[in-house]
């Protein structure tokens, strides 16, 4: 099944988009052992948590009307619900929790799976990450996964502050919540 | 009437409060003038913008519950909602735009009216604030009503991130809205 999915994925994402994809399924392996998560499902998400990011970008922006997905300001956000409708409908996958994954893979959102939460940072600390930040991340991952996130999250607050971009309902939501549980996320950097 | 209102504040708030409403009504007299909203209303709202921030903390809490205000994970964020209760039905403001000023006053929200926008940044630019960035929205105020809104949110934002406490969604909205139209907020201090 997944040698059947990467050959789908060498035709709708381009070589760079395919090499993350395939570095956030080792990574996600990983966590899924970590935190006794199924490690099929994990490889399955993984796989398709970018399939929505399409190398024909007019393909794009038809596909998310055709999939009725609400176009918001922020257009980097389009590919994530966009891969769970294409996960579903083209890759056909049933497991709401995988989709879910996809869906919710760039935001976060309140009450993630722990599926969502390991697709989530498999993303955000693949190898080839290397901004400001990441590597305080990657040290928490395998530590305390809601820690992890809450300190993504924060992370990327700031930076969507710092670079006048749309800040998602879906990640406020997940960091309070997480923030709210004792999580201490970005004030631990303040300091 | 503001004479009746300044009474009924000196038996509800401690001295501190009163000096600091104060200074906000001036503030907002100023800005009211700048960007010609009217100035009683600036000046009812501005008295009224903090009466829930009542010295008797344990009356503070039996009468958000008297006024079904939601008890939300942030406790910082109750005085607004009560004020506006408050303005209501202590203080008799039948003013709908009086009273979403004061209950907004805090968080701000999307879609903000000219009176709103004006209690929220006298309340954050007032001459006794110091905090760091206080000076680049004083300074924005008086040049660009929404620009120096959207600096101060992602200001805040920031600031809630780095003291580990919950962001309000209404601010988040707000900010997005801001952003959406063009505003800079608080890019232009990241280079």
């Amino acid at each position: 099944m997944d040698k059947k999915i990467i050959d789908m994925l060498m035709e709708d994402l381009d070589q760079s988009r395919l090499e993350h994809t395939l570095r956030v399924v080792e990574e996600a392996k990983r966590l899924a052992r970590r935190y006794d998560v199924d490690i099929q499902k994990a490889t399955t998400a993984a796989l398709l948590h970018d399939c929505g990011k399409l190398k024909d970008n007019n393909n794009l922006l038809k596909l998310a009307d055709d999939f009725d997905i609400m176009m918001t300001d922020n257009k980097d956000l389009i590919h994530a619900p966009l891969g769970a409708a294409l996960a579903q409908h083209k890759y056909k996958i049933e497991d709401e929790d995988i989709l879910n994954a996809i869906k919710y893979h760039t935001t976060g959102r309140k009450d993630m799976s722990h599926l969502e939460k390991i697709i989530y940072i498999a993303d955000y600390i693949e190898p080839n990450r290397k901004f400001i930040g990441v590597e305080r991340v990657r040290r928490l991952a395998f530590e305390d996964l809601d820690e992890s996130i809450c300190l993504a999250m924060d992370q990327t607050i700031v930076f969507l502050v710092k670079s006048n971009r749309i800040i998602s309902l879906d990640t406020i939501e997940a960091r309070n919540q997480l923030v709210s549980k004792g999580n201490k996320g970005g004030s631990q950097w303040a300091k």
